[in-house]
């Protein structure tokens, strides 16, 4: 059982390898870091969570498309969207240990080092002067508390200045000032701190001049921003109207950690909505709106979500939001909601020298539109819900279970198909009902082991539904379901079988909400 | 009217990008070679057609389960799958047009020019004798067909023979000895042979000692492979048991050509089944029998199937075959059977010093299991359904039409819900029918243009049902049913419209064949 956030969390990781959910990419090559793949339940899960929002997205929205770019774009996208010149993190080399860190994180961990001594000193004075005043120590502790505060922020807003003027030389100075060591070597001599571009670049083709660089693509949402005249045409769209898509997005992050939270591959869902330039806040409070309550309609914990306006705008955007998710390691961004303005277009007119206009017949205008943007991380998702799902229980009966509580039309397989023996004809009694489910939901025969074990075996998997044939099936047609978080059983003819779990598991129920 | 199969061809590459279905990558860019992006159909198709393999191989089969590796994986793969020494194609440049070129197709140029030379001769011979016979005229013809096919087979001979003694000096030599000009240049002056790899790299992290240099994966095989004991023991899998997979592969092919058949960028769906060692044959004849039955239920022009069997096998394999696709451009690679032996796990455990063996305790033995690959590329798939559905239509009544009969499970949107008139209450009464019907398969609503060019519209999108909302409806709630491929129209009560077309779009009916 897990007693820290900390211990739920390593819990979970080892849960999610140990019943197929995820696991280490490469792993019989020690892995490759910041890299995961997913196993025959995770598969599964990704499927449902993906099949989730394209439905709620495009199939149940009249004036949403879909497409599919490439991974591989014209490197001039990344130009007009500002990714080549801009994408950058801040990196220093310890010359000692040939370590390389981001000096960011380097100055937000010295400050983190210095919070917690506040902290302490604040702690451990409550405690004290609640047993016996003493004006002299208290005014000496607050003056102390008051000078590391200042210090703080004389630090941040440093380097908040030195990164805005790209002064990276004073970046290193406060990094020098600051007696910051090496974790590992505990060295002090560092190299210049140096810009690092966080794409992936590869090259294509091979023409005797040279060929031609490439980057993986950083982000799904110029593969719809160039596309965007193609689909408005061809769809016959008119404003307002969105182009979803999910894809793979690669950043070559250096400080890549917490399991499938921040990784150097992974998968967007993205949502680019074209508005009249004017009605962006409008629409922008729609979208929040409406994908805070695609969450809460998952049916996990609702006080684990929670909105975090971003005060500090990125260059592009005039307002922005962000879903917050309560992870085991505390709230952290699980979706954004950006007012993008016309930025993006507007750069790929001035990159391309093309047009990306749209004619709006009802004020007879021609524009670039305005765009919200919702951008979702399907391994973050996938996260939120294991974790909210893995649940260790104490039972009454003294004993113990680890189930995956998932929310039933996510589950990756609906329901177990159990019969009791492994003779007398229940096998092929089991096999029939399977035939007849296994077209309308994934099912999962399994006649190994005792029927407890298996039961065991499944709510760890996080199949919702096990269905166990007895020999009273042989005589009455009728079988036992047990509800995997109830773990209560009901009997029920098998006729009734494929009406009662469609209500149960079918994912349109969740969409009509 | 297309007049020849070039024209065909390029009609449904036209068609493609009018109707949303395939855009050319980055096109404000003027485009990526050979990369495409899938537009608001293109997407819904793939989508279906991955769909149905998944539902085909994972949900309809007990011993069959996927995964979904990264496209990242550690180089040490690649080492043991043989890509990294052995991938590779032969490119040779023309010094005057700096052009770079694949050895092996500048010889195949050649020896098709030659081919065609005899072709031209033997039929102009034909028709010459068949007015009056020349003895003397014969026999030189005859000759000279004979030297130029002895020439053919003399310059395959040396080519087989020079690559496989990975002789690049005699293939440049025999390049020379041909007399094989630049095409563009006309020059014949040639730099050495030279092997290039056809994996794209890319640099990974960050250290001061070097960045790790990895791949994207060529093929998504090996991330079943390397996962094979991951996945058994997870998922308490017995032999024969197979492990399914849908994912990117990048290949720098340097002729890359025929729309989306052969791209840089491509999606694969492949299953590996391993079984026990000696029983191979029995179950490569097993899917060799499963996938053209897959094939062939999607319902379209079967006599466009053949198997291709190969007599000159790859290293890995001991039996391989292709189902071939007649493509506008002839009978091409679909999907391979490859009867994998135990080639890659046997390297996997070479190069990891890990045991990659089953335990099958019905023998009570230990051993490296036997893989049979079925290995299906999305976008040739895709180009398949596109290619068979496009008809170019003469009616009764004079006028043509353009339609793409994609079969009614796999076409992007199932139902276009159509108002006869924008009033009257008829777009309501439209809208409260696409609600009804929209969470159990994809609708689009239109009150766009007279109804006749709104049925050539979604005729030409695809769209195999068409329903009209008419005065009438509000009398007695009938609507009309057009069928797209018949065009003809049936009335119908609303109340009855549902399982009408369910049972005309739902897969499930094709996958229970």
């Amino acid at each position: 059982m897990a007693n820290t956030n900390e211990d739920l969390f390593k819990n979970i990781i080892g849960h999610a390898k140990e019943y197929g959910y995820v696991f280490q990419s490469s792993e019989i090559y020690d892995g490759l870091s910041a890299v995961y793949d997913y196993g025959q339940n995770g598969v599964e899960l990704k499927k449902n969570l993906r099949e989730y929002w394209w439905k709620a997205m495009v199939q149940m929205h009249e004036n949403i498309v879909g497409i599919d770019a490439a991974i591989f774009m014209h490197p001039t996208t990344w130009k007009a969207s500002g990714h080549t010149d801009a994408f950058n993190d801040p990196l220093i080399d310890n010359k000692t240990s040939k370590k390389r860190y981001r000096a960011d994180v380097l100055i937000e961990d010295w400050v983190e080092k210095i919070r917690q001594k506040i902290d302490k000193e604040v702690t451990k004075a409550e405690k004290r002067f609640g047993e016996a005043f003493n004006k002299e120590e208290f005014l000496a502790t607050n003056q102390r508390v008051l000078a590391n505060q200042a210090k703080i922020d004389e630090v941040e807003n440093r380097f908040k200045t030195a990164m805005e003027n790209e002064d990276l030389a004073d970046v290193k100075q406060l990094i020098i000032d600051l007696e910051i060591a090496d974790p590992i070597s505990g060295s002090k001599d560092w190299t210049d701190v140096r810009q690092f571009n966080l794409m992936f670049s590869t090259e294509m083709g091979s023409t005797a001049e040279g060929a031609n660089k490439i980057y993986l693509r950083p982000e799904t949402a110029q593969g719809i921003f160039v596309n965007f005249l193609n689909v408005q045409k061809t769809g016959r769209m008119k404003i307002p109207f969105g182009i979803a898509q999910i894809g793979k997005a690669f950043r070559n992050e250096i400080v890549a950690r917490q399991f499938i939270f921040r990784m150097r591959e992974f998968e967007q869902m993205e949502l680019q909505f074209f508005v009249r330039p004017g009605e962006e806040m409008k629409w922008y409070d729609y979208w929040k709106e409406e994908r805070i309550k695609w969450h809460k309609a998952i049916g996990i914990a609702q006080e684990n979500y929670r909105f975090h306006d971003h005060l500090k705008l990125a260059h592009y955007a005039n307002a922005a939001s962000d879903i917050e998710y309560n992870f085991p390691f505390g709230f952290k961004e699980l979706e954004g909601i950006h007012s993008r303005t016309d930025f993006d277009l507007k750069q790929h007119e001035i990159h391309s020298g093309k047009k990306l206009q749209y004619f709006d017949p009802e004020i007879n205008e021609s524009y670039v539109p305005y765009v919200i943007e919702t951008s979702i991380g399907l391994d973050r998702l996938f996260l939120s819900i294991l974790s909210d799902s893995y649940k260790e229980e104490q039972l009454e009966d003294g004993s113990s279970r680890v189930v995956l509580k998932i929310p039933a039309f996510l589950a990756p397989t609906k329901v177990a198909v159990l019969p009791l023996t492994k003779k007398d004809g229940l096998p092929e009694k089991a096999r029939e009902i399977l035939d007849e489910l296994k077209l309308d939901m994934t099912c999962q025969y399994d006649e190994k082991n005792a029927i407890g074990k298996r039961y065991r075996i499944h709510d760890a998997n996080g199949t919702p539904f096990a269905i166990t044939v007895d020999h009273q099936t042989l005589e009455d047609n009728t079988v036992t379901v047990r509800d995997r978080d109830t773990m209560e059983q009901e009997r029920m003819p098998i006729a009734e079988l494929a009406a009662f779990l469609d209500k149960k598991v079918n994912m349109k129920y969740v969409l009509r909400r």
